[in-house]
């Protein structure tokens, strides 16, 4: 990787101006969007048979994952056995709080029940304490035992509690620790994903890493507004509407 | 213990009439109340230089602990060495949706960094699904972990989230499991403590197990009205104002 001082200096002058946005995938045409979203369901008084409506609806809607806590991986593993549709996992969420050790643990534990997919939330208090070196280190943890087993990782890094410069520095150090993604939001924070961050995160790190926006993603509008700005990922718990949304608008357009 | 079948017997009886609510502890007087409150810094960008001084704070005021997330526990402890304040750490929070194997590894993992009170979230989709069995098993797993290095175990149960059935049961199965202290809130849920619910927990509970009302607790007057209720401890942000709220009223009061 670059030394430390690389990723600063790279911040600051990005902190001045960042880079043009990378070209951008072909976004998604009607119901196709399906296969953008990771149906989420991370309220922690979710039940079972949430989950398994949860499950159901992304078999039937092809989504491109489901996303729950860690309680509910292996039943949520189970019933969408041999559907080609990935479990995302939640780790150290949402405060982020949790030690680099348990971090990697309940990762290696949700891959162990079936996960793929695996979205950590970074240690933000180190983060605005310049512990960049525990970011690097906690972020790595998590990418190594994912990667062993071909599992994907996105760092959830909170925009809504950063600065400017906290969410660029957070996006390289991202990159540079092997994230596949970083992922604006928890939906837990006072605020979601906003347009402006993502057109952000996609300009520091893509387009060979990716972006997810999450947090208050409601609406078809709001899906593709996000995905116009550099996002290849959505998070929402309303994926079925999205859906039934762009079903419609495609009718209206054919 | 009782029999799940017992338990399930008593709060169906508790839920038409709770038992006469038990003899409390004589209240604090003044300043006193800062033996009665967690000190806590739980925000998820909380900095090392704010645990800093939260630390400070509990040496001047002698608080009855300070609550820090996972990541600052060693460093509180280190600290507080020498001052008899223990470090109370918070496990599987704030959601209680990681897996039990995950909770009793953060919890010995926070021993290890010095913690002498664990305050872990009950797992509450399978509180409402009534799959009481993982309840007390996850209970019982973390107050192992702990009472065999005689730290306390609070159990935070989420009453904002809960009807009063599941408030209930959730009190007798933490009971039932070891647990020290019923906790009602993370302070992350839409609501926090109410009086109601206190006496509620204390008539299920007390006075063998004790109760921590925490959430929205910002005055002294709050904090009271709480332990005259039935809590023995406050969780608390603002324990530096309610305890200067306490000296202001005693002052006046002589």
């Amino acid at each position: 990787m670059q030394s430390f001082a690389d990723l600063l200096r790279l911040a600051k002058q990005y902190e001045k101006e960042l880079p043009p946005s990378p070209i951008k995938a072909t976004p998604p045409h009607g119901a196709e969007i399906a296969g953008w979203i990771d149906h989420t369901l991370l309220k922690p008084e979710a039940t079972l048979h949430q989950v398994k409506q949860l499950c159901a609806e992304a078999r039937q809607h092809k989504f491109a994952s489901v996303c729950v806590n860690p309680v509910f991986v292996h039943l949520a593993s189970g019933l969408l056995s041999g559907s080609q549709i990935p479990v995302c996992a939640v780790v150290g969420f949402p405060l982020g709080a949790s030690l680099p050790t348990s971090k990697a643990l309940e990762t290696l534990t949700c891959l162990e029940g079936g996960a793929r997919e695996i979205d950590m939330v970074l240690h933000i208090g180190a983060l605005k304490a310049e512990a960049y070196g525990q970011i690097y280190n906690e972020i790595t943890a998590v990418v190594q035992v994912a990667h062993n087993q071909s599992a994907l990782v996105k760092v959830i890094i909170e925009t809504a509690l950063l600065n400017r410069f906290e969410k660029i520095i957070a996006c390289l150090l991202s990159k540079a620790a092997g994230a596949d993604f970083v992922k604006t939001s928890t939906g837990f924070a006072a605020a979601g994903a906003t347009v402006e961050d993502v057109d952000l995160m996609y300009r520091v790190v893509g387009p060979e890493t990716k972006v997810k926006a999450a947090g208050g993603i409601r609406t078809y509008q709001d899906a593709m507004a996000m995905i116009e700005a550099g996002a290849q990922r959505i998070g929402a718990s309303a994926g079925v509407s999205i859906v039934g949304e762009a079903n419609k608008i495609h009718e209206q357009q054919e």
